[in-house]
């Protein structure tokens, strides 16, 4: 691609469709296309406008795309790549938002054919609400967008892809499918089994008396499970370490519970304090707390 | 007490001085007396304003009261009741915001003497912010509050305690000790422990790339250790338990993920999410959520 002329998405979801909706007014002479399977996604997609052309054929998406995205649940994205393989044009970049990225780099290396180019992405950005009537064209504003790369990623793709995630508001970073995996299956993989975790633990008749702090633990567990469930088995191994070593935490605290060593528990609550400190610290000094 | 005519709170900190300054505001006619036994909040109090006269001296503090109300670290309770039975005057209503309830109740039935009445109550407001210079008059406003009573409870205490915090801007419920602990093990003290621990298994290189879920699912683990290690330790067996039942929950997840069993996984995800969204509109339609 010397030009970018036409980007394709794959999935009109939250993710998709804000994207559609960002180049729509933000890249003049960009065309949009969008793809979803549900006739009634496709309804709702073209009464909203987020996208100039709304199809149900992958082949007809992608075929005149400079760049494709793929927006739809990780588990789908061997099936699709199979599908468009044959019909995307030489030099089209292939990209993915989804929350992993070792397994997308896999498959995209097995299935597509040597004349395109495949980066992944991973926009740090959505929220539990579901659906293109949540899209927004400043969903990526300020956010982080993760691009994944290995040692046979071309240079010239990935450069042209940070462009366009740069144009569509995002920060970028680069860094290595394997690193993104593990560094995730932490930072948001984990929260997400936690909150759902503690949420199961309950009983309803406790949990009406749950307070803003319950609330708040347990936000990101009304996310969808189907998109969820898809994030966490292609990130089987790091997130299962995650969950042993949060459940080791969990078993310092309560032998110290136990105990009822209060200086033993003071230092653990203290550590947790000052790491989520100099966290939240770190992240007001980069502008990308809100 | 047949008329309130004046309240003495113990500790200036977020839920004391809130306490007072909503009284000065909203109580024509009651007198607010603060204690704190550090020199430096007893003049950021002065300094604010937050009660009506600050003092160093339990006994000067209690003398007077109506109502006497304990607002530090709940293992502070026990000296402090210990200190103040002797100062207090007949008829007197003494009650406590400790987020535990069954240990205060015993200590109060050890150390109290037979003419003065206690109750315990559990606002459910604060932050994780502390300190006097947090106090707001509306930090009650909508806020439930747990009246904790046994047997033996003065019903014309609990009556006159209730309408004070009605007053304060409070919605009042009513129940046993014990049970307060087992509720609040599961939907407060177990979500602290869980933020606590999710954190303490990230590393700070990681933590970097935390986005919104994260911080959100951190918040509460930002409270003060010291009030925090109290509450954990003084309501021990439930917490233990509960993280019992956490761990449980959190291994039927990682069992099902590595088994990469997309069926399991997503009905243990979609089983948190009903929860909470019945949780969210239980809270809505009893307009506890803004």
């Amino acid at each position: 691609m010397k030009e970018l002329r036409q980007i394709s998405v794959i999935g009109m979801g939250l993710l998709g469709a804000s994207i559609t909706l960002t180049t729509l007014r933000s890249l003049f002479g960009v065309r949009t296309v969008g793809y979803s399977h549900r006739a009634s996604t496709r309804r709702k997609a073209r009464q909203l406008g987020v996208a100039e052309e709304i199809v149900d054929d992958l082949s007809k998406c992608v075929a005149a795309a400079d760049v494709v995205i793929l927006a739809t649940p990780i588990c789908a994205f061997e099936r699709i790549l199979d599908s468009i393989a044959d019909a995307l044009k030489a030099g089209c970049i292939v990209t993915d938002v989804g929350s992993t990225k070792v397994l997308p780099h896999r498959w995209a290396e097995k299935l597509l054919p040597k004349n395109v180019y495949y980066v992944g992405s991973h926009p740090i950005a959505g929220s539990e609400k579901r659906g293109a009537e949540f899209a927004r064209d400043d969903l990526f504003y300020g956010a982080r967008c993760i691009l994944t790369r290995k040692k046979n990623t071309s240079p010239t793709a990935l450069a042209r892809l940070r462009k366009l995630w740069l144009q569509l508001g995002c920060r970028v970073s680069v860094m290595s499918p394997g690193r993104h995996d593990r560094i995730f299956a932490r930072i948001s993989h984990l929260p997400h089994v936690t909150a759902a975790a503690l949420i199961n633990a309950g009983n309803p008749e406790q949990l009406t008396f749950a307070g803003k702090g319950f609330i708040d633990t347990s936000r990101v567990a009304s996310g969808p499970e189907n998109v969820w469930s898809d994030i966490l088995v292609t990130n089987a191994a790091n997130t299962a370490q995650g969950i042993d070593k949060v459940i080791a935490e969990l078993r310092k605290l309560q032998k110290a519970i136990i105990a009822k060593d209060q200086k033993r528990v003071q230092k653990l609550l203290a550590a947790a304090r000052a790491k989520r400190a100099a966290l939240i610290r770190h992240k007001m000094r980069r502008k990308e707390l809100i």
